[in-house]
């Protein structure tokens, strides 16, 4: 290996510690502060973990992984952009995409190629690896507002249609967990919402 | 799948939201609050995506990520002990088991034991996994105290013996991450340690 070659690596790895300072409008469970994407991006990989019986398809958990804990880099340029922003959702594509240049350039050539690819297959969630990838994204906001009195869906005053709008590609990956996760949306309205972020 | 098994699952997923809350010893780069063991977790898991091809032996990169994003969740209980508290150090594996007992008990004997699999597979350092695993993460806290001078080794007056004793095991995973570490020790002490944990 060349040096050259280990210390771009060590470059992009000393910028990964920037995704820590990233906020999300998701809540700890508990509700004391809110999450940051790089812990978020180790809870879903352990979910993804745990989680992986439950794919409607056969899925290739390493490559989940992979994607799972790529798919937030792009937010230590782009930000995060909250689920039910509809405002920010209009150049979030283009944000993130000038994002993925910058950080996944600053590897070598062939690992940018192969970030960049993860990336990319995670955002279009057409393959099954990718549609359990995103199920497990989804999934875990839901588990936090549920014990925060509604969390974000309150904060942000959206109503069932948009949260299962936002929600039902859980059971484009998972018939079983889309069936949960519906229990607990129901189970959130029916206790009204009253929770904070 | 039954639906207890699934609620055993979920009410694991839950409780792992508690490392987010575990402090380690070590400050994110730029030194501005301390970093906690959740989003290290996710840290080093990307770092060993990364840097994989620098391992001495052939290694499963899906078994080495399973063991990364597992190997700190008895901190939930156990809490962080700092790599040079030799006091910490004397009773840390009974607090670890008793913790990895009750935590990975939550789950489903089967994923239960295939956890505590992971987390004892983790702490021997016996295989080549393991050991790439065990590298990557003593290489992170190497490359944050070299940029803020000296951090932890500063802050608790390690000497250059107790960090080569601490970091040598990375040259057991890998010769080439070895050889720049050394080089980012030598550095960090030609500079001389006046940075704050």
């Amino acid at each position: 290996m060349s040096q050259e070659r280990l210390v771009q690596q060590i470059r992009f790895i000393e910028e990964l510690d920037k995704l820590k300072r990233v906020l999300r409008r998701t809540s700890l469970i508990g509700n004391d502060r809110r999450e940051n994407s790089a812990e978020h991006s180790w809870h879903i990989a352990v979910i993804a973990m745990v989680l992986a019986e439950y794919s409607n398809a056969p899925i290739d958990l390493l490559h989940v992984l992979r994607m799972v804990l790529v798919h937030d880099i792009v937010e230590i340029d782009a930000g995060d952009t909250f689920a039910y922003d509809t405002q920010g959702y209009t150049d979030k594509e283009a944000r993130e995409r000038a994002a993925a240049q910058r950080i996944f350039g600053l590897l070598p050539a062939d690992q940018g190629a192969e970030f960049q690819a993860l990336w990319e297959e995670f955002e279009a969630r057409r393959t099954p690896a990718a549609r359990f990838a995103n199920a497990v994204d989804r999934l875990m906001p839901a588990l936090q507002n549920y014990h925060n009195g509604g969390g974000t869906w309150h904060a942000a005053g959206v109503d069932r249609a948009m949260i299962d709008d936002r929600l039902r590609p859980i059971g484009d990956a998972s018939i079983e967990l889309w069936t949960y996760v519906r229990g607990l949306i129901d189970e959130t309205m029916a206790n009204g919402l009253t929770g904070s972020t």
